[in-house]
Parts: C-alpha cells; sequence; structure tokens
C-alpha cells in the first residue's frame, strides 16, 4: 500500500523535455536533430587549405547499423600537430598512443587524425594498445603513397583517437578493414566537415562544427581555422570524454603550436562543466598546415604569436560552448563568471565548483533563483584563499539584456523580486555573476561554462550500455 | 513538430520510485513513512539518563500546519558538550553562536541543544546572528529556575542548530513562543525522543533515532547513548545540511570528549555522501552529563577513553548510515571501500571520488556494472599519489554473501558474467572494493557510504522551494 501522489507537473515536464532531448547512442543523423538545436548546426563553412575530411560506417556498437561512426581528418601535406590530453591517471590506449607519438615526433610530420566513436578502448590492458597501434598504422598506410612508399623511421604519423563505452575491446578488424572506405570518402566540402564532425559524436543530440577566417599582422593572407567537437556527457575540467580536432593552414611550428593550444584550453574545454567527471579519454588536437603561406610562426614571442593564440583561444571557446549546448539532458546555458578574485586560479575553482554542484544544477533545471546554493557551493571551493563572505556579492544577468538582479550585496540577502528571478530563469542562458571582492583591488577573474541538470540526465546515464 | 518516443519503462520506473519516495518538506509524519523504511525506525530504545527531549509545533514553513518543528534535547544537569561544525566558509548563523557558545564555555556547562528545521538561518547577515542567539537566550531561560536564577556570566548554555531553505530569515517571534512548549513536553521516554528526532527532519522520509547501550573498562556501571540526526540532501564530507544530536550518561569531561567526536566524525559523517554539496549549517554535537556514574574520563590516554572512542565511532558510523539510507531520491546503498593505499588520507580520497561521481550514480541506478566509471573516478581523484593503474582491481560484493564479482584484475578487465552482475544490482545494497595496489606492501583503507542518483533527485531539489 503506497501513499502515492505523483506530481503531474513532472511528468508534463518530462515529456516535453524528452521531446527536446531525443538521443540516440551515436552520431544523430539529419533528420533526428531537435529543431532547437539546429541553429547550432552550420550550413556552410569555410575550410582551411590542404585538409581534407571524411567518415565511414563500421557500426563499432553492434546497435548501430546506419551512421558512419568512423572519421579521417587528413592534411595534403606532413604538418605541425600538438593535443592536450585527459589527466585521468586510467588513460586510454589511443591516449597512450598518440601522446607517444606526438613526443617522438616532436609535433611535427603529421598527416591525420583517426577517430571512431562507439568504445573508448579504454581500460582495455595492452591488447588495446595494440589495436590503437593499428588503427594508426592503418591510417599511415593512406598515405604511404604520397610519401613514395618511405618510411621516414620515425613511425605513425597519425592521431589517434576513440570515444565510447569504457572496458571493452574494440572491434578492429571491423574498424581498419574500413579506413580505407575513410580514406575514399575525404573532401573538403562543407557536407564532408560536416558528415565527419557527425560520425565522432556519441550521444551527442547534433554535430559540433565551426569554422572561420582571421588574419596575422606581418601578412596578408586569409587564414582558416575549422575545428570540430563531441561532447554530452562525463565534461568536466580536463576536459572528459571529449574529442576535439582543429585544424589550421596557418604556419605554426611545433613548439608555438603546443604553447598556443595548452593556453587556448584552459580557458575553453577546461572551463566546461556538464557533470563534474573526467574521463580516459579526453583529447583536443590541433594541426596546422601551413597551406596559406606567410611567414612562419616559430616562437612565441612574437606578435604574430599573439594575434594567433587570441584567435585560437576564442575559437576554442566558442567550440567548447556547443558541448555545453549539448549536455546530456540539459535545458540551460549557464555562464558562471567569478570576479575579483586574488588569483584566476582561486575565480576558476569557485566558478568551476559552483558549475559542478548538484544542487545548484537542480535548482536551475526548476528555475529556482536558489542563490544559497551558488553561495554554498562557493563556500566549500577547495584551497581557495579569496572567498570573503562579507565581501561577496552574486547577481543574475539576464539574457535579455535587461539590468542585473542583485541576489546578494557584499553578503547580506537583497530583497529578491521571485516574479522577475523567474522570468530570468525561464530563458535558456543564464549569467551567474560572483564577485568576490570589491575593495581590495583584486582584478582576477574567470569564465565558466556549464548546464543544469534534469531527469533527462539520469535516463541517459542511467540506460547508457544497454 | 517533435520526433518524440518517450520510454515507456522510464515512466513506469519513476512511478514506482516515486511510490517508494514520498516526500514531505518538513517531518514526516507518522503514517507517511515509506514501508521500506519503516525497518529502520525504532519501536523501542534505551535512552541515557538525565536527558530529556521534546518538540513543539512552530510552522516555520508557511505551508507546515501539522508536524513538529522544534526540537529541544535537554540535560537535568549542566554537561560537557563537543561539537563538529561544517567547513563552508559561508556558515550560518547557529554554527558562528554555536562554535562561539561552546569555546566561551570551554565545552563544560551546557545545558541544552534547541533546534529549529524549515529555515536555515544561513547567509542572513547581522539579523540572523540575532536570531540564533534569540533562540538560545529563549532556551536558557527553561533552565534559570533550575539554576537557582544564577547567571554564570558565561552567557548561554545552548547549542542552536537549524536546517532548511537558505537565505531566509527566522520567523524569529513564533520559534521564541514555542520554545516553553517544547520545554513542557520534555521527557524520557521513546515516543519523547522519537518525535524529537522526526522534529528536526526536512526532505527526510523517516526520522532517525538510534540508542545503544555500553560498558567501560574500569567500572561495572552500564553507560547508555542515543542519537539523532537528519539529512537527506546536501551531504557530502564536512557533513552538509546534516544535523546531529548524541547524547550519553557517560562520565567524560569536555577536552577527551571533543577528541572523541571529531575522530568518530572522520570515519562517519565525513565518510558518507549524497550529492557532494557541502552546506552551510552542518553541526553534529555530542552531549556527556555522567549521570549513569563511574570514574569519568579526563584525558585521551586512559584504555577507559579508547574503549569510548570505539564505541562513539562505531555509533556514529551507524547513525550517519541512516542518513544514506534516506539519501533523495535514492534506490541504493553502497558501501565503497578502497584498501591497501599508501595512506588513509589517499583511500579517503578515492572512495570519496567515486561516491560523488554522477556518472557512477547514475550508473548504480540503472543497475548497471559499469565498472569503466569508477575506474574513471578513481582516475580523476585529486591529490592522490596510490593510484597506479596496472595495479589496481575492482569487484563488486554482492550483499547475500555469495561470492564477489571480479571486474578488473590489476588494470586489466574481467570477463563479467553480465547476469550474475545484474542480479548483484538488484539487490539495495551493494559494496564496491576498489585494491589500490597489491604488491607494494600498502595497508590503508577507508570505507565510504553513498547512494545512487535518481529521476527523483532532481524532482525533489528542482522544486525545493516552491
Amino acid at each position: 500500500m503506497f501513499l502515492t501522489r505523483p506530481n503531474p507537473r513532472y511528468f508534463t515536464r518530462t515529456n516535453r523535455i524528452l521531446a527536446s532531448q531525443l538521443r540516440y547512442y551515436s552520431a544523430p543523423g539529419e533528420g533526428t536533430i531537435p529543431p532547437a538545436k539546429k541553429i547550432y548546426v552550420p550550413t556552410s563553412g569555410t575550410y582551411p587549405l590542404g585538409f581534407k575530411a571524411g567518415s565511414a560506417h563500421v557500426g563499432v556498437k553492434a546497435s548501430n547499423s546506419r551512421f558512419d561512426d568512423l572519421a579521417l581528418i587528413a592534411s595534403d601535406t606532413p604538418c605541425a600537430g600538438a593535443a592536450v590530453f585527459t589527466t585521468n591517471k586510467f588513460q586510454a590506449a589511443p591516449v597512450t598512443v598518440s601522446r607517444d607519438m606526438l613526443k617522438r615526433r616532436k609535433g611535427e610530420g603529421i598527416r591525420a587524425v583517426i577517430v571512431n566513436s562507439g568504445c573508448a578502448n579504454a581500460v582495455t590492458g595492452r591488447g588495446g594498445i595494440e589495436d590503437a597501434l593499428s588503427m594508426g598504422a592503418e591510417a599511415d598506410k593512406c598515405f604511404i603513397s604520397d610519401n613514395n612508399g618511405e618510411d621516414d623511421g620515425q613511425g605513425s604519423r597519425s592521431v589517434v583517437m576513440s570515444t565510447g563505452v569504457i572496458g571493452q575491446r574494440l572491434p578492429i578488424q571491423k574498424i581498419t578493414s574500413k579506413i580505407p572506405t575513410a580514406y575514399y570518402n575525404l573532401g573538403s566540402t562543407h557536407d564532408h566537415w560536416l558528415s565527419t564532425a557527425r560520425a565522432i559524436c556519441t550521444t551527442d543530440t547534433f554535430p559540433k562544427l565551426l569554422s572561420r577566417t582571421f588574419m596575422l599582422p606581418g601578412s596578408q593572407e586569409k587564414y582558416h581555422i575549422a575545428g570540430m567537437t563531441k561532447g554530452a556527457g562525463m565534461i568536466h575540467p580536463n576536459m572528459a570524454t571529449l574529442l576535439g580536432i582543429i585544424c589550421t593552414d596557418a604556419p605554426v611550428s611545433a613548439g608555438p603550436l603546443q604553447s598556443a593550444l595548452s593556453s587556448a584550453i584552459t580557458k575553453s574545454f577546461n572551463s566546461i562543466s556538464i557533470d563534474g567527471d573526467t574521463s580516459t579519454n579526453d583529447t583536443v588536437a590541433l594541426l596546422a598546415n601551413g597551406a596559406a603561406g606567410g611567414p612562419s610562426i616559430s616562437s612565441t614571442s612574437s606578435e604574430r604569436f599573439q594575434a594567433f593564440q587570441e584567435t585560437l583561444t576564442n575559437f576554442a571557446i566558442d567550440l567548447a560552448k556547443l558541448v555545453v549546448r549539448d549536455g546530456e539532458g540539459a535545458t540551460k546555458f549557464v555562464t558562471i563568471r567569478v570576479t575579483n578574485a586574488e588569483s584566476y586560479k582561486d575565480a576558476h575553482r569557485v566558478a568551476s565548483t559552483i558549475a559542478r554542484s548538484p544542487l545548484v544544477k537542480t535548482a536551475l533545471y526548476g528555475k529556482d533563483a536558489n542563490w544559497g546554493r551558488i553561495l554554498c557551493a562557493t563556500g566549500y571551493a577547495e584551497s581557495v584563499s579569496s572567498v570573503i563572505p562579507t565581501e561577496t556579492s552574486v547577481s543574475f544577468i539576464p539574457s535579455d539584456g535587461s539590468d542585473a538582479l542583485r541576489l546578494l550585496v557584499k553578503g547580506e540577502p537583497e530583497r529578491v523580486d521571485e516574479a522577475r528571478a523567474g522570468k530570468i530563469l525561464e530563458a535558456e542562458d543564464l549569467e551567474i555573476l560572483v564577485r568576490l571582492s570589491e575593495g581590495r583591488g583584486w582584478k582576477e577573474e574567470a569564465m565558466f561554462w556549464t548546464c543544469d541538470f534534469s531527469h533527462e540526465y539520469v535516463t541517459i546515464n542511467g540506460d547508457y550500455r544497454t
């Protein structure tokens, strides 16, 4: 005998969210992107010279009989490559293999990125390492004729990535047998890039692709940068089950390329959070082939490098934001800005702690202006010296450009217009501004992007393997 | 036009969980405890001599027209008191006031603990401090006649606690006007203790009360210990919106009492997690009035102290486990044991990281033997040196006493009998055993208790204030 009174509002709401969240495992097909997400999928783009992208269907997950799940991104010529990898101690085999490859080659002479979705090849022991090496070797074969069959003695030229379930071996024969198909399918049109971006997806509801042109001081060339990413769950600082591939035709040599990427990642992919979990597989790779010409960037001290760094950082931020837009079950896109901190590290840590608080995230889902939970998370951020309760202020910055709604000013609660707060929280986008101190002259600030925690998050992640 | 295919299994399951999770805000009434939880509510007890408990109805939350939400626990004589408080930088007013009181009195001469549920009196500025002082002062008045009207000049003798919504002021007049009623209702029967335990609840589905008798070496007295706690959400190391009140008639002076409590809390209330949030209000207080007689424990070096310490720790662990049993939306009770670590800190940190991973918790809810997520969380535990991927083993220890199910042995995945794994995960109770190393002679281990993450957690916390 249960005394049940299920909340009817709950079911109505859940239905509505299910409608906006339709998720398949693996790469969404063209027609299945939720209507609200279609605006994030570009219908055209300008792609870097000398790069091609292609995909193929493997069926890594037996249930995937339709969608491409193998992606190949290749440079016409050997190019510079850099990457940032997960800090998780359990690194997936492709992380180990790609890191070794880039180290051995000192980031030069790279030809391709080969990616499968559907299986992460993580915690797969020695066999998993062999599988990742096979993927790279098979991708290399595609380019042997380009090198006149010559082996430069430095081994593979391919970055290998995998994403999907942990602890299962790859169906490696199936994958390697389809790498020639992906190579055959390479092309440089928008459709090629988009289908490749789709092939790296797992529970994503839309492919994440961006492209942009830029100039650099000291030359007249028009440069291009394009990137794709996949995310959805397990996203938190240090990047999680997140893959990113960024290509540019600007001429940047390996050293400065790695510096620029590492710095850009801190403010982009390491400043987003879906669920606070950090995965075994995250990798963001950056290739630069110099195909657009102009003087090469070979040190980090030039004005030209600074400009490239800024372009790359902003590009990576926009790419990372797409991951949050598609957070598993997300109904909100929340920017957290923590200002007036003693150090960037403090600001970043407070923002990160707010971003991963389940209580903050469920309140946002419930459209509840529960700033107490924001403050509470601020107060338990670890190893932070900039939090002084009597100087802390919290506001909501509405997405419609109207005035900030002050919730707490220097530790004292404001009388909040709940109706207005409710209205602000109806919008998909919201900024939470936390000022840590106003009188001390502290100037550091950090931005973080996160989403809410919904019923659908639980549904997706309770059922992931089935 | 949405392409919706809601999962019918999802709704059936949600209905079933709603049935087992009926939650009111504030103190559950007698008849509304979910059937599955009734076994955790004692029908009798043996309570410490010289302590009384009582409750009263205030209606701190306007919507609470029925249930007692004010609790008073009092010692017949001035007694020793100790407490452990939240480490959140935003400490609620009652935390500040109670900490100051215990410090001023050096933990001696305490008479009562006064608690309201429904409002946390947190982030309420200077006014909130005055409210907390008023609550303490009004409780003190009840005992003025006992002291022959004498004021010993050291101020309040009452520990003050509040739990509920953050950032709202207490309806202090309503509360103080009912303190005499709570005093009038004081008594020492099981029913008095149970109704008082019920009055401190918020979203708890059942009152959490335990009592026990024990002996100490060096005397023949039978001692009693009784305790109540409340929890549900926002529970993580450093105790969260969690209150605990433990009373014993053993004779322990203030210094050793505080040592014993601090040590017990590390292995009990600081080793549980519901959602990883740490609140502004958590307080566990321990009172010892010596009413059962025998030689006093006045130092931490005696055998008698060691025995008391052990009794208290085990009692606090059992009390803390009741909080996990009632985790918001929980359908699972999960013990995490991390062994073969280099230090207790490492083992505790790994266990804590697994316990708060949303991906682990949703997998448990989905009855998915996704050990990859357990490993993944192990790998991102911060500042831990004991994690060596090639030496890590993970097993499920079934609650029915059958053999352990090995999932990963020294970094290599086992071929898992998924049918058996599924069967093990059907049970409410499960132990996850993570061995960090087997060859290095590391011996430290830590236990942690947590629950799963369900749809109902999201429902409860998305709607909390409404």
